[in-house]
Order: C-alpha cells, then sequence, then structure tokens
C-alpha cells in the first residue's frame, strides 16, 4: 500500500461542532486513525474527555489525547484554507456541493497545490454539524463547499461518525491505497500450472470420465469445452493440480484394479 | 439521484457472525437503511433484542425488527449464491481480495446478471465477522471472495458498522452508475451454484475420494479445504456444478457397480 506523509495527512483537519455524544467523538478518532489521518478538533463538545469516547475510540486514544478543543469554529478554522461544510440534505446555499469520492479529489487537489507554496501551507478544514441539527447557517457561511452523501430519500441522516468514516475511506483511497488487484488467484503460495500441465490434466479426465462411462468418446458434447473453461478461471496453481491428479489416479485405479 | 427498486436492493443479505456488542448491530441496521439496503442477518448475536441495539438505531428499528436471526452460518446462506467474506488483514486464502469500490461492483453485476435468468434468483451474502477475532477458516471457506478495505497498516481494524457503512455507501455511489470491468465469472449462461449446491457437491467429492482411497478420513490434512477454495473461487455455475456432480455419480456406480 502507498502511503502518504503523515506530514500531508496532518494537513486536513475534520472539526466537530458541538457534539452531544461522547460515544461519537471516540468513534470519529477510531475512523480517522484507521484512514492514516489524525487532525480531530471538538468545538464546544458536551462532554469531552469521557470514558465512553476512549472505549468507543478502541486503541486510536492518541487521536483523542491529541484532540484539539476550543470554544469557537473561528479558532477551529485558524490556519486553514478550504473549508468543506457536511449536510445530510440538498441546501440551497449558491454552494457547489459534492459528494464524498470529489470532495476527497478536491481536497487531495488542494493539498497538492499548497505543498508546492513556501511557507507554512493552510490546512483544509472538513465541518461535521451537530447530531440533531447539523451546521447553522452562520457555520454554513464560512463553508467554500458542501459535502453531501448520497443517501436513501426517506432516511438521510448518517450517524456522525459513519459520515466521517465515509470521507475518510475516500481519502484513502484516493491515496494509491488501492489495493492492488489481486483479482483471481493472485496470493497463491505454489506457482501456476503450466499450459502443460494444465493439458496433461484434461487429459487425464477426459480419459477417466470415458472410462466411468459419463462421457461418450463419439458424442462428447461440450462437456470438456465447459470443464477445461471452468478449471481455468479458476487459475489453478501447481500445487492443486497435483491434488486433482492424484484424485484422478485414485479413481482410475479403484476402477480398472 | 437514481434509485433501483426494493426487490433488488433486498437481494442483498448482510449476515453478522456472533456479534458481541449489541450497539454495533444498531449502528449497521441505521447504516443499512441510510443505504436503501434492508437485509440484516445476524447469527448467533451474544444480545439480540436490546436496548442499546434500538437507541444506535436510531430510527431504524424496522431493519432490526425485520432482521433475521439464525443459529448456524448455513441457515443464513440459505438461497445466496455469491459469498463475500471481510477481512481486515490479507489473508493467504486463494480467494480474489476486492477493496469495497470493485466489491460493490461484482455485486451489481451479480444482481444483474441473476435478474435476467427465469425463476427466483440467488441472493448475494456478505459476512461480517466478530467484533474481536473476524471470520474463522471455516467461515472464509464458504466465501467465493474476500473484501478488504484499505486502511492504514498500523491500525487496520474498523468498527463494524463502519465497515458495513464503507460498503453499503459505496452499493449506493454505484446505483444509476453504468457498471464497468467485469469481474471474475461474469459471462456465464447459468446462475451460479447456490450455497446449498456446493455444499451438496463437496459431500459428493468427499465421499468419492474416500471411496476411492485417496482421502484417508482419519487423515484428512488439507485436501477438503484445497477443493473448496479452488471450486469457490471459480464461481461455479448451476450447469457446471451439474456436469461435475454428473461426473462424481458415474465415478461411484462405476467403482460400486
Amino acid at each position: 500500500m502507498v502511503m502518504n506523509s503523515s506530514k500531508t495527512d496532518s494537513k486536513i483537519k475534520f472539526i466537530l461542532m458541538e457534539t452531544s455524544h461522547p460515544g461519537n467523538i471516540g468513534a470519529a478518532a477510531r475512523a480517522l486513525k484507521n484512514m492514516s489521518l489524525d487532525q480531530l478538533v471538538l468545538v464546544n463538545p458536551k462532554q469531552f474527555p469521557s470514558a465512553e469516547a476512549t472505549a468507543r475510540a478502541s486503541g486510536a486514544d492518541d487521536i483523542l489525547y491529541n484532540a484539539t478543543v476550543t470554544d469557537s469554529l473561528d479558532q477551529a478554522l485558524e490556519g486553514c484554507s478550504l473549508v468543506i461544510g457536511t449536510t445530510a440534505r440538498p441546501r440551497s446555499l449558491y454552494l457547489p456541493e459534492l459528494n464524498p469520492r470529489e470532495c476527497a479529489e478536491k481536497i487531495e487537489q488542494e493539498i497538492k497545490q499548497e505543498s508546492v507554496q513556501e511557507g507554512d501551507a493552510p490546512d483544509v478544514a472538513i465541518l461535521f454539524g451537530r447530531e440533531d441539527s447539523g451546521l447553522s447557517n452562520e457555520e454554513l457561511d464560512r463553508c467554500n463547499i458542501l459535502m453531501r452523501i448520497p443517501t436513501s430519500q426517506e432516511y438521510s441522516s448518517l450517524n456522525l461518525a459513519a459520515a466521517i468514516q465515509v470521507l475518510a475511506y475516500e481519502l484513502m483511497m484516493l491515496r494509491g491505497a488501492e489495493l492492488k488487484k489481486p483479482i483471481g488467484n493472485s496470493e497463491r503460495l505454489y506457482p501456476l500450472a503450466t499450459a502443460d500441465e494444465m493439458g496433461g490434466f484434461f487429459d487425464h479426465i477426459e480419459k477417466t470420465i470415458v472410462d466411468t462411462g459419463f462421457l461418450d468418446p463419439d458424442n462428447p458434447r461440450q462437456v470438456m469445452r465447459r470443464l477445461r473453461r471452468l478449471f481455468n478461471r479458476a487459475e489453478v496453481d501447481r500445487n492443486e493440480i497435483n491434488i486433482m491428479r492424484g484424485i484422478l489416479t485414485s479413481i482410475r485405479e479403484r476402477i480398472e484394479g
């Protein structure tokens, strides 16, 4: 997995406004740490620190311990350039509205751009509102962009930490952290069977099923083609081919013996 | 936003194995409902129903109320074809490992494909393991594919509901978007074999190779596990399973006759 430096990660501030439930703060810390993010800013949390937050952080207590607690959004936004507000419903705010994927791209662009500059580059801030009422209009006035997570129309409000998880995940996906497509049998411990070995295996099956009477050699239909396709698709390795041939040998010995 | 019918959504089963914390069950219900999903299956939950689950579901109590509770994975998988296991760490299982985005694509392909067929199409199952220890090897043996969420290398274990949220979000993002690349056995003409059919097939192989003397029932080593992984990886369809079972029957008749 390709990881960016912690310096870059630390340029993304997750700002939580007046969070009511300490469990959500802990779960947010965990979601950030899972995705190599570490800047948690709490504006007037109802209860912090709290045992419940620590329990839900589940090993991400360093993020809680290092969290910045402020009593105003102004303080929280110090040093930030791009400010992104989150909302569960469409708002007529004349602000561009991005989904989490577009938002992550925007954030990465911003950070890359800043890093070219001299001096201390501004951070990016993402504002998450209260569990019950979201962000106020005054808070939204501070935002350049809105992020909205696509949801069911009837039930659109995500849990606070779940919304943070979704954006944090998109940021991780974007950073070259995509798993190198091991599609197929790619973590094999043995080399893939060679074409020769596969050919020998298919001959072996064919002889065996002619012997058992399953395959009529004068009317083979599509059977061998289908079996070839099945086993080729499976990307059979050498160990597996040895098992299969061992089975075929045991069958033929039993039949002939 | 383009929404699929609820029928399609209901074909995706989220199966939670032996969940310890009822709060996670509630949060999972909420994550599903947010993303227009509704099939929650609980295998031996430690505590359910529970006030904590209902509190965390926060309005998604209908998903909890309609959740299926079973005492075995077999029951949970009834009627399912594609089975996806989730894991927090790389596992050497000879299974393709997809990230949540690829996984969502795979699931949508599967559902679209099945819906072309006549009759009742199988469901897709996603298995989520225990909070502390994930899925067992026996449970992973039932899977065609693994899903792994890219994370920090040092801190890779997401909260259970957070992992569900990520996949549910990817499924939501995908709807209304065209499917791009086919992954796996996607050009099949027949529906994927169900978990039941695969189970019957593995029993049939096992009996046969015990009969031929290839498998010593007192010392089975890894043979059946390797065969399971080989065939699960191949995403065997119903026609192929019928061919393979026909071959096994012809072998046993020949041996016994």
